[in-house]
């Protein structure tokens, strides 16, 4: 039986995970029972919702327990089976932890081919929940028209570096905010036709540069982060502007912060909505689809930021919060190379 | 011609309103230009949302100008005419002011028969402002479903004594949040199963007064207050919930409060949309049809507070923010008995 190490959650974080928050241990991994199998999984997704899942808060998945592995997506192949469905060297997404080795059901994994995608890894990243996400938070929630106007927060994350892509190919005009300028810089190859750098800006800075690039307001909103410039976007709004509330990654640290100028969405009859992915799921046959066909179309391409080890997993994962990745922040968890 | 007195916007309120921010005038009514009219006021609707008129800031409707009338709407006798759309003798209702005499066009006013409701008043409560957002609000916007759970903030005020009437018909179970034991006790009146009394509570407070006839979370939540009371609400939402988004009179005199736990439409995949009444002008004939359909099938009541005479013009729009009135607030202009 292959030995498993696993990053484990020992004390809740308050605020910003810490070091002593985790431990990283070596177990070997047990028997299988009827059914199971054991993926050996060579890269997880490192998401902000996984910050959320350590909390012990009512959401829509139940707390990470103390004790137990760091809830994460991983992809895998299929290195012991009792489960035709799912033989030895075949290949597995699913929702497992940040883990060397983790064993499979039928309920949380599902079989993938690593061979239909340029690389595996573009099940997490376009196929995964950041792509789920651009796709069904702009086109299910934000129901774009072609001409309108989009604001997209994080626009260099996993999830806004597709939302700027989609929008292009939609024929939506996609405004990007990101911080600093060597992201701003790469908002183009994301689809963005104008970039806002956030850093330094107040909620009144931010105001004029959006409406320097939206004179007519903002139909569209994609929000990853919260805070200021949620607060700025609402005052940017046009009428029956709609808000895709994906993430507010501004407050996953700290206490609540909401936003003040919610009164806008009266003043413009505007909506509000927030994406989980379970919810749509009898969209993501479609959405996976169309991420697929424009990836193979080369009408939309992927950057990854991939780190490697699992003894950096707390380091990969503050990259989430101080944004020091372009693109969508993977951990290795093998030592193999990508396929 | 007649002598006109007119409460106009002498300076933009700080905050609450004042005396020195208004000054009753007494003009003579000009002659008609062709196609207009002149309107001796009955009754005037007194809304929250014009205190929000009086600030410059944009919004849905162009500020009050300084030295204007306050934006207010009003129904009224025709006393003169050169419009034979309105005739003198005929009644129109339309937003004009708080003065006893308003020049009236086809634009901004509509016939109305005063003998087809049982008060003239009903034009401007149930099927005013007020009603209109109660429909359109809980139908339009929030989509309820027989079964379903609904909790309404200021439950006994203009427009929360009509949505609680409302989803009592459409099946939907619906509690109310009002101010003092007094509005708690008419809220069955307005269809509510349940009363929670907002005073001395803290958010915690609410959380768990709302949780505790909501045990499963709240699908809709019409809101007409926000700060605390959608802050509460927030907390114990159902997975997709929608909120209606109808008034915040909690920060009309002050600066923007907004929402802390707006991370919950994330947690519950919900929504949350602001109303003004205009954007869905093609459904005012439907709402107006069925709203007045209720009233005169004796299945909905319309509770009105009526204040008398133009020099009670402040003191009866203050009222709106100390809650001191049940049901609809409206304003007496002429000295006629009601029609």
């Amino acid at each position: 039986m292959p030995m498993n190490r696993r990053f484990l959650l020992k004390r809740r974080p308050q605020g910003m995970p810490v070091a002593d928050d985790f431990a990283l241990v070596e177990e070997e991994t047990g028997p299988l029972a009827e059914d199971a199998f054991l993926i050996r999984n060579a890269y997880a997704s490192m998401d902000p919702a996984m910050r959320g899942w350590l909390d012990d808060k009512p959401s829509y998945m139940p707390p990470v327990p103390l004790g137990a592995v760091v809830r994460a997506s991983t992809v895998g192949e299929v290195v012991e089976s009792r489960n035709p469905a799912f033989p030895v060297g075949s290949w597995a997404a699913g929702l497992n932890g940040l883990e060397l080795y983790s064993v499979g059901n039928a309920e949380v994994a599902r079989p993938i081919d690593p061979k239909a995608l340029p690389s595996v890894t573009h099940y997490l990243s376009l196929l995964g929940g950041a792509g789920l996400a651009a796709y069904l938070g702009l086109i299910e929630i934000g129901r774009p028209k072609p001409g309108e106007t989009l604001l997209v927060s994080a626009a260099a994350g996993g999830v806004g570096s597709i939302v700027g892509q989609i929008a292009a190919i939609e024929g939506v005009r996609a405004i990007g905010i990101a911080g600093g300028p060597a992201k701003c810089a790469r908002l183009r190859d994301y689809g963005y036709a104008a970039a806002i750098d956030y850093r330094g800006k107040s909620v009144e800075q931010l105001v004029a540069a959006i409406r320097a690039e939206a004179p007519n307001g903002i139909d569209l909103h994609f929000e990853n982060v919260g805070g200021d410039i949620l607060d700025a976007a609402l005052l940017c709004l046009a009428p029956r502007a709609r808000i895709v509330l994906c993430g507010m990654i501004a407050e996953y640290n700290s206490e609540p912060l909401g936003a003040r100028n919610l009164f806008q969405l009266i003043v413009q009859g505007a909506r509000m909505e927030g994406l989980i992915v379970p919810q749509h799921v009898a969209r993501i046959p479609e959405a996976s689809a169309k991420l697929a066909g424009w990836l193979l179309a080369g009408r939309l391409h992927v950057d990854e930021h991939i780190e490697h080890g699992i003894d950096r997993a707390l380091e990969t994962m503050l990259r989430l919060f101080s944004g020091q990745h372009d693109g969508k922040l993977l951990l290795r968890l093998d030592g193999e190379e990508a396929r």
